[in-house]
């Protein structure tokens, strides 16, 4: 065995989530807990993260993974089928952070996953973390289709992780430096007298909330800020419950960022803004 | 231990229900889930009570939560995150009619509830029931989001009951009387030589179907009925088989409510009805 | 007990799983689930095969039951709800095949299974299969609607099926023969010098992939071969990858069938295409 990923450094919790771009009018989603619930004798649920996705949208399921896998517990395996690339010759991931695995195509979902993974291995601090290029001969069903890996190919490889085989038995090992990396854009600090941040909008939900990157942590709530966007000026506040209905305002949302809302509307719509709208805060005059 | 809402009391049966308005593309229900299942160590299943409901609609929650509890085995955890005030001074109440538990905030979505407990303890049968409120700073996540109670309070909430906490250990008891409520409409009881009821439309399900507030139990089978709305009479039948395909008909539904509904197709849409609108039905002539 | 369908016959594997028409903005799928967990005690888990299909779609069922349930462990329970007679007279029945046991209204949807029982038993092999008509009456509930039996007469009785009880011991056996069927169209060989095949869409996914009755089987790989559909002549690739962003192909799907698709595309809405549309493939000039 690897120094990393010995099996004792991998504990189950013997949940497996589900983040996929297929329609849940499909039999797609319930095929694949078919196969997870006929292959894993330790299984202990089935989460779906996500399903109906914007077909192929790596940007929006790498941002739901990497938001909502810290509410699991540890030992979850994350599969995640979003992937412009079935049927290719694309690679699958298996990548262990040292509490988590995460299957996922080498698309560029795993993105900011291997990138705390490299710097943790540049700083010595690798422990039991590393990504194995996932031996789908071994860890696929023997037949296998060319267009729905998620069924064979994911879950039998995740029935595996959860009945406790340790994921560095599952490949070869890769360099996380060396794969397919998407990254979300980085806000830029503000110069000049009066200073500020400068960021954009990284996803739109399903209320039309705009989510920026833009850290909550950056706006002390002891000052008063101004966000400016789409030619409008919209304070900071607190709370949803601090605007009055219909009216738009920034707060620091659930994720931790700077989000856009209309109470009660829809941002989105009504501001005319998207993925991608620059928006920047500074303090009030 | 007060009297009412001894640990004996209350029996978890495992389960928790979820009804909301997020998204089930958003990743906000699977975040919920991984949540309990970090936290409830007794839990035997999550179960969708419904998602996407129309936002912070408290009609439609109250209505389908009321519809949908007596289905589901005692000591059940429902849970229910449609909230207008999310942010706000909220509070958080903890219901338990002596049978079930509900998280709900204090937005009227209990209303039905509250009004069977508050006649219950006027009648001296309160039993094991209460209201309490819940004591967010020791039942909520230590660090908790503004924008996200689902995550931050309800669930780490529903895992101390799940795991056998008593409600009436989870804040300060509460005069049900003193809450939010919402109650549906009455219907009337129309006088005249014929007889007959006047009521009107709760809500509008998925197939179009206008489902009302007149009990099934008052048309009595052996007589004939004749539904009038929208300027259309249309009959009172038994099931949807006895409509030919495309004809508009009432008869009683999963509910035991009076339904509106067109065979094989959508009633509200056809009749150009929706809710609140006025209904009659009388013996046929 | 008869010989087919003594109790040893029957070994569930605890899970149940669910193919509706219902919508998951209702609260009917939810209150089935509640009752499930109420009523069967061995319950391993609840699968949604699919909800929201089109109302009352028989062939769309019929497909995606025969198609998901191969990756199911033996022993479990697929209930479908897809039921333009509810309320009717519609027998339900109950067909085990000798694997995995169906509840289903009389209504086609098992036609695919029932053909292949009723060969199995004109073969002398009916083994441990067989169908019976279910006794609502005996294990339904005592209270029933007229129009929610998946919650009043499918889930009461797939949870005794979950605990054990033999479905041979659920109604009186049925000829296969005698029950309705619904068939998909087969497909047929083309005579002549060149041959080929001609078939016919089946269904269209949500990607707007167009499903076809043309197994995979027939397309040798070592030969080029030609779809032509809708006055267009496409080629047949071995997987998405292999043509470039909007080109429409044809190839063989996770169902083992010809599928046309666009890549990354709708080829339903591109190719103004729908279930029933004639296509015929010939091997290259």
């Amino acid at each position: 065995m690897s120094p990393e990923g010995t099996a004792g450094d991998w504990e189950p919790s013997g949940l497996v989530t589900l983040l996929t771009d297929f329609g849940t009018q499909d039999p797609y989603v319930g095929i694949m807990k078919g196969v997870l619930y006929g292959r894993a004798s330790r299984l202990r649920g089935i989460v779906d993260l996500g399903h109906e996705l914007p077909p192929q949208d790596v940007p929006t399921a790498a941002f739901q993974l990497a938001h909502a896998r810290p509410w699991f517990p540890p030992g979850t395996v994350h599969v995640c089928v979003v992937d412009p690339g079935v049927g290719s010759s694309r690679r699958i991931l298996v990548l262990h952070d040292g509490r988590d695995v995460f299957l996922a195509p080498d698309n560029g979902v795993l993105g900011p996953l291997l990138e705390r993974l490299q710097q943790g291995q540049e700083a010595g601090q690798g422990g039991a973390g590393g990504v194995w290029e996932l031996d789908i001969e071994r860890f696929g069903l023997p037949e296998r289709s060319r267009t729905f890996h998620g069924r064979d190919v994911f879950t039998p490889a995740a029935a595996h992780l959860v009945d406790g085989l340790a994921p560095s038995q599952m490949g070869a090992a890769l360099d996380p430096g060396d794969l397919e990396r998407f990254s979300f854009p980085d806000f830029q600090v503000q110069q000049g007298a009066h200073g500020g941040f400068t960021g954009e909008v990284l996803l739109v939900d399903r209320f039309g909330n705009l989510i920026t990157n833009l850290p909550g942590r950056l706006f002390d709530e002891s000052e008063a800020w101004i966000l400016s966007a789409a030619g409008r000026r919209l304070p900071v506040r607190g709370t949803y419950a601090e605007a009055r209905a219909g009216e738009a305002l920034a707060l620091v949302d659930s994720y931790g960022l700077l989000e856009i809302a209309i109470r009660n509307g829809d941002a989105a719509r009504e501001l005319e803004m998207g993925r991608g709208d620059s928006v920047s805060v500074s303090p009030a005059p």
